[in-house]
């Protein structure tokens, strides 16, 4: 049975490995076997192997934070999930050819969605939807405003603001993006630049934005609070330009712009039971019916973990990197 | 009848000048007329005259964000306020030997506390006040960080902590203000620096520190940022600095910091007079019994207006700087 396996801190490709390890046993009282179908590499992930992340795991460490895959055995007393039934494992060990978790921290998925879309759940969606809905009562017709738009994450931002009559602007640094996220519902693409502000005005007018959701940080999250309405929220989720956040005296004092962060990891481990199995039913019905979508660039087998970790890395993809561990 | 003006935006001594006119006439109805004996140059004012606050006033202005004085005539159907009475005025016209205002923008305050320290009552003590009061549930036991703490809104975030049993970190430039401030109440007092959460935490071990009050930006709201605990929340209400607050991307993410911005003149904008009286009441009377109190390095007349604007524009100064239109 192969798995992937973090051997020390530092560059990804040089640092973790594929293991060929024994083959899984029945699964215990209350467990279940899933042989993994897919699991995307995710920018949290890559951190986490670098080192950087909040919490440093023992070493060696097993890797993937989500996957999907198919129950294969199940152990006593499980009773709400039965033999071939498709799941999403909440653990952090999804690149491996099959897992052993805790039927707890297993979310059941249609059979009926894209295995890929469906492997990308548990993170990005989530993380797009709570950003939407926890910082700012957004009503239709408000616009919110992000950077770093063609990534996952901003791809369902601009796919659930549309479910909600919520209107996007969105900076990407490229000008081959803005037909690509205005085909999937984009309403503003902009260019970044020192000048944000000034544009987004001209585009919408005086409309309200009371929401930034920004990926970058540096003079990415000035540049989204300068863009604000008066009393707006900037969210912070990612750190691309590896500079801390700013924001003018004049925007937080003046303009009454507030800087606040998300991490899913640390809500996800405030959340009940079911309160997971329904944010993920909610979330996997939009990826079922369409609504949720985010390109797959490349997908890998676990042989090639090495390639797939440098593709993943590199910042202007069009799409995720997977890993597929059953091929 | 002299009052001070500014007749256009820049250097504050280039651009205030003392103006000689018409003796004031009998209050209207509701107006009352008041011979200002003190009110202090603020760094607001300052950024004011330079054109560097939110709002511009049309030119020209009348100055003095704060004062108070005597009462020395009352319009017709004032009722609330008589002859001789000592007021603090909430208007902006306080740099005058005598002003004529409304009697509902005038706050009664006691005769048998100092005029200078009264005359300062309006600004700072309020800031103080709502910046431990408005963000964090503080209580007892708890820990409030703070930079510029011999600033004179440091001073009373020291005395007004200390009434509610919440203990102070003060941040300082200057090794001189560390026995001073501890003289006032401090519990303790460091030098900034780019080690400061790591000293802070050698200081207070785990204490709980759910609160930053940060009057420099840069990367003051950095390093108090660093120093908070988990959950915490920097307020910004100055740019000492002249650069942009930062926060990383770690300490907004990972560790849950929340950066927001305090501004006395909307808030005080939102409030009624009843409220505005109570609150003034109450912070008048800690003025009354000692509890609030800061140095003044120096009091000017007005005629000595361009000086007395020079001095305040020192930033290490021991104490604010004072105008005195009556002598």
């Amino acid at each position: 049975m192969k798995y992937a396996e973090l051997t020390r801190f530092g560059i990804p490709w040089e640092v973790c490995r594929m293991v060929e390890g024994p083959a899984l046993g029945s699964p215990g009282p209350g467990e279940v076997n899933i042989k993994v179908e897919a699991g995307p590499i995710n920018p949290a992930e890559l951190l986490l192997i670098e080192g950087k992340y909040a919490s440093r795991p023992p070493l060696p460490a097993r890797l993937g934070i989500e996957g999907v895959g198919t129950i294969t055995a199940v152990g006593e007393g499980v009773n709400e999930l039965a033999m071939g039934d498709r799941v999403m494992s909440l653990g952090r060990t999804n690149w491996a050819e099959e897992i052993q978790v805790s039927s707890g921290a297993v979310v059941k998925v249609p059979k009926d969605a894209d295995v890929q879309q469906l492997s990308m759940l548990k993170v990005n969606p989530a993380t797009a939807m709570f950003m939407l809905e926890r910082y700012v009562n957004l009503k239709p017709g408000d616009w919110v405003i992000q950077n770093a738009a063609n990534s996952a994450v901003g791809r369902y931002i601009i796919q659930l603001a549309k479910t909600k009559g919520v209107k996007t602007l969105n900076v990407v640094r490229r000008t081959e993006l803005v037909g690509e996220l205005r085909k999937i519902g984009a309403d503003v693409v902009l260019l970044d630049g020192d000048d944000l502000a000034k544009r987004v005005r001209s585009e919408v007018g005086d409309a309200n934005i009371p929401l930034a959701i920004d990926a970058v940080a540096g003079e990415g999250t000035l540049r989204l609070g300068g863009a604000l309405s008066e009393g707006g929220t900037v969210v912070n989720y990612g750190l691309l330009s590896g500079k801390p956040c700013q924001l003018t005296p004049e925007l937080v004092v003046f303009q009454g712009i507030t800087l606040t962060g998300f991490w899913l990891a640390k809500l996800l481990g405030t959340m009940k039971p079911d309160e997971l199995q329904k944010l993920y039913a909610e979330l996997a019905s939009q990826i079922t019916n369409g609504n949720l979508y985010t390109p797959v660039e490349s997908a890998y087998r676990l042989d090639q973990l090495s390639d797939a970790l440098k593709h993943a890395y590199q910042t202007e993809r069009n799409g995720k990197v997977l890993l597929m561990p059953n091929g």
